[in-house]
């Protein structure tokens, strides 16, 4: 499951940006139908308003390459782990970027909300991912440091123009990234798209997953709009701790003490997040 | 190690209360040469002084004797474990019979206290523990809740009389330790007794560790005199995650990833706890 995920991200990932370019067009046909066009729904831009908008589709390739080879120094369970550093680097990138302040308790919380979810994912080989090498630490904390800026830039380039409609923010980050991936596929998957074709290894499956990847995408920019990166944070870990508890009920797996126990110091995370909130 | 300390419970643990005795008068007969004898300092007490004072040893001898059936239901290291649950029934019982708030932030910190303790004790057989039955349950919560009463009652007892010295204090109540634990050695190991005499067994080891019993004893005595159960109960938690380090130093024992997660929890639980004080 884990390893057609990663398998997921690296081929069929790069085609998800073009099914959310679409899906934010059919989003704003329908608004150009009632709404009219207007200042803020209209797609056409000016090169001040688009100019940033290559740099997260940018910083997220640079990473989604680095993945090839982080895993000369990490195994799939060990990444999985090392993943959750993002959640610190979103944390104090949001403060530096955006500077936006962070109660010492939420610090403490974000803290928190990282042991939890990596207390959560813990596995007969995770203790593993302690023998990695400095290499594999620096890209895993390189790596970790380009997902939440990515994130944190994003954030950036669509809360400055608060009135500018979010399919339209979403469609330039989005053509952005499927140039960027389009450049991708070259690097990595040339031959396997000559050989096979561009849509090899479709299945149902393949389509349902990037359906769910791309909707998730969208998810995320509307939360970046209308909330934060740290309720991306937050949502992202719930998300794993359900998704967990959803495979019990639908497939049967054993949830494992350290499962519950990270899922207790994730909750009181968010407890504590939201009780530690800087009076204003 | 783990199951020589379980054996040192069951058997040695009983003799740990003449010492504890003997050094408590011991340290009187230094004050009152000293300072002499004084209102505070002398052994004799009244009735109403000493009426309370069985009432921990009694909570305790019931707890050692609930300890012989509860491996019918859990394996040792499962043991370990569910002794945690002593956290959380201590700061219950803190509230209820002492009366002292903690605040909601507190509260939290005490929770993970309990989730970081487990965690850091996390081995490959831990998940056994979800197996247990609910006698099981029952018995490690009842464990919990008794040794919680007996630590909160003991420093209730304690706290009544501010000025009374403490080593007459921790005096009467070894005495009645003494007393209950001659009636566990007659009910549990009157025939090993019999058989091989009082001192069997003992060596340079088993001697050392009921010094360092004794001396831990009358320590925690010295903290509900001095601080609290709550201090008590972070103590005892910070105390074993050094010695697990310390285990690391002198035996080249290997820390697990879930050690380096435990401990952070626990960490920033001790942070939690003096950032949320209430407000007097």
């Amino acid at each position: 499951m884990m390893l057609m995920g990663l398998t997921f991200n690296f081929y069929f990932g790069k085609q998800v940006e073009t099914l959310k370019c679409a899906l934010s067009l059919a989003a704003l046909a329908r608004i150009w139908k009632s709404e009219g066009v207007t200042e803020d729904n209209r797609l056409s831009t000016t090169l001040d308003e688009v100019i940033v908008y290559p740099i997260p589709a940018l910083l997220y390739l640079v990473k989604n390459l680095l993945q090839y080879y982080i895993f000369a120094y990490v195994d799939a369970p060990g990444y999985q782990i090392l993943k959750n550093l993002n959640i610190i680097s979103t944390g104090v990138l949001y403060r530096i970027i955006l500077k936006k302040k962070l109660s010492d308790i939420q610090w403490a919380a974000f803290i928190l909300l990282c042991a939890g979810c990596t207390t959560a994912q813990l596995n007969s080989r995770s203790d593993h991912v302690l023998q990695t090498s400095l290499p594999g630490w620096i890209m895993a904390i390189v790596m970790a440091l380009l997902s939440g800026f990515a994130g944190v830039y994003t954030e950036a380039i669509i809360k400055k123009r608060p009135s500018r409609n979010i399919n339209v923010q979403n469609f330039w980050l989005y053509i952005f990234g499927m140039a960027f991936n389009a450049i991708a596929i070259l690097i990595q998957d040339f031959d396997a798209v000559m050989n096979k074709g561009f849509f090899h290894g479709y299945s149902i499956i393949t389509t349902l997953m990037i359906l769910n990847h791309a909707l998730s995408g969208i998810a995320v920019s509307m939360v970046m709009k209308f909330a934060d990166n740290i309720v991306k944070v937050y949502s992202t870990s719930v998300a794993m701790l359900l998704t967990a508890v959803v495979s019990v009920l639908l497939f049967g797996f054993n949830l494992t003490l350290a499962f519950f126990l990270g899922a207790t110091v994730v909750s009181v995370s968010v407890y504590l997040h939201s009780a530690g909130k800087l009076q204003r």
